[in-house]
């Protein structure tokens, strides 16, 4: 009897436990890795604010061109467990997911008279490690304010997935824009020795 | 002798799963709140970077005056503990803690071109809430690149306590500078009847 009692108990102290644990994972904003449907469409990442914040930058273009539109911020978030592996390999472990916001500017408002200060959100790009299903490891991703799910952007080796295999510093992670992850890069040596890190003229 | 037994075996249960609990709570970034030496300085905290993003800005100035020097990022990052806290009521518990990341900018660096984005690390500014050690609940600090502990910034009600308390859209946070929590805050009705959200001529 005591036996018994003593194994319940020792039961139910692990099953609070565990309760606890999971409850607490998942406030810490941990992931399981990308979600699909049955047909293959992203599953909108939920909670993403939890996660680790990699840097942002404002009005950022890749083109000779200057843009008229309204500069936006982009603010760029990782899975946690992704992010405590880069820090301890300086580089992307399978299942890696991104997240990049998209938020309007403004210059005056309330109190503030210069520079620029984010304001309505305006979209997420998504950027996906899944070394299973996809034959080219990374898939890009677009949703706007209400999607749920969406269609990876063209299939395979599209646009995104060119320009982040040519110039992103490490795989296809432009680290040379996230300071703190760039040091690590730096200090495991992760960085493609094909890759300019200063200006390219 | 089997009770013995059955109490010593649920202690351990206890203490492996609260270790794990414990390691948890640190990876996911909780903190036990603000810590301070024994003559009264605050400990730089360590480990924000897996707190709460809260928003960032580019070369925000509340100065009528525009200035010359480089427009800087401000990233900004509360304690996760609060942060639930907020989302539930709208408004900070005591023992929050704000860190506000001073950020370097360029806009031309690899392939970018136009825009800007984030590079060397500045200095950290750092807000308190302290019901029991600040009459005035909230207390304001700097640090510099290396500093372990700072002193508040001259005590008591300073300009930088005076400009939140006067035009801080929630207690002393500027939660009109931050989208997501100025969401929040409307729906729970805590915003200052006093503030100016909008420009302020």
């Amino acid at each position: 009897m005591r036996k018994i009692f003593a194994v319940a108990l020792t039961g139910l102290v692990i099953a609070a436990l565990t309760i606890r644990v999971s409850h607490i994972q998942t406030a810490g904003g941990s992931v399981a890795g990308p979600q699909f449907t049955a047909d293959g469409k992203l599953v909108r990442p939920e909670g993403y604010r939890r996660w680790v914040f990699v840097s942002s930058g404002l009005g950022m273009s890749y083109s000779q061109k200057a843009s008229d539109d309204m500069q936006m911020f982009t603010n760029v978030f990782v899975n946690p467990a992704s992010y405590d592996y880069f820090l301890a390999h300086g580089t992307w472990p399978d299942k890696t997911i991104f997240v990049l916001e998209l938020y309007g500017s403004t210059s005056q408002g309330s109190i503030n008279k210069h520079g620029n200060y984010q304001t309505g959100f305006m979209g997420l790009d998504v950027e996906v490690k899944d070394e299973k299903r996809f034959a080219d490891k990374w898939a890009y991703y677009g949703f706007n304010s209400n999607e749920k799910t969406a269609s990876p952007n063209t299939p395979g080796k599209n646009d995104c997935w060119q320009c982040h295999d040519q110039n992103a510093a490490v795989e296809h992670s432009f680290v040379q824009f996230y300071p703190e992850l760039l040091k690590v890069a730096r200090e495991k040596g992760t960085i493609k020795p094909t890759v300019h890190l200063e200006d390219k003229k």
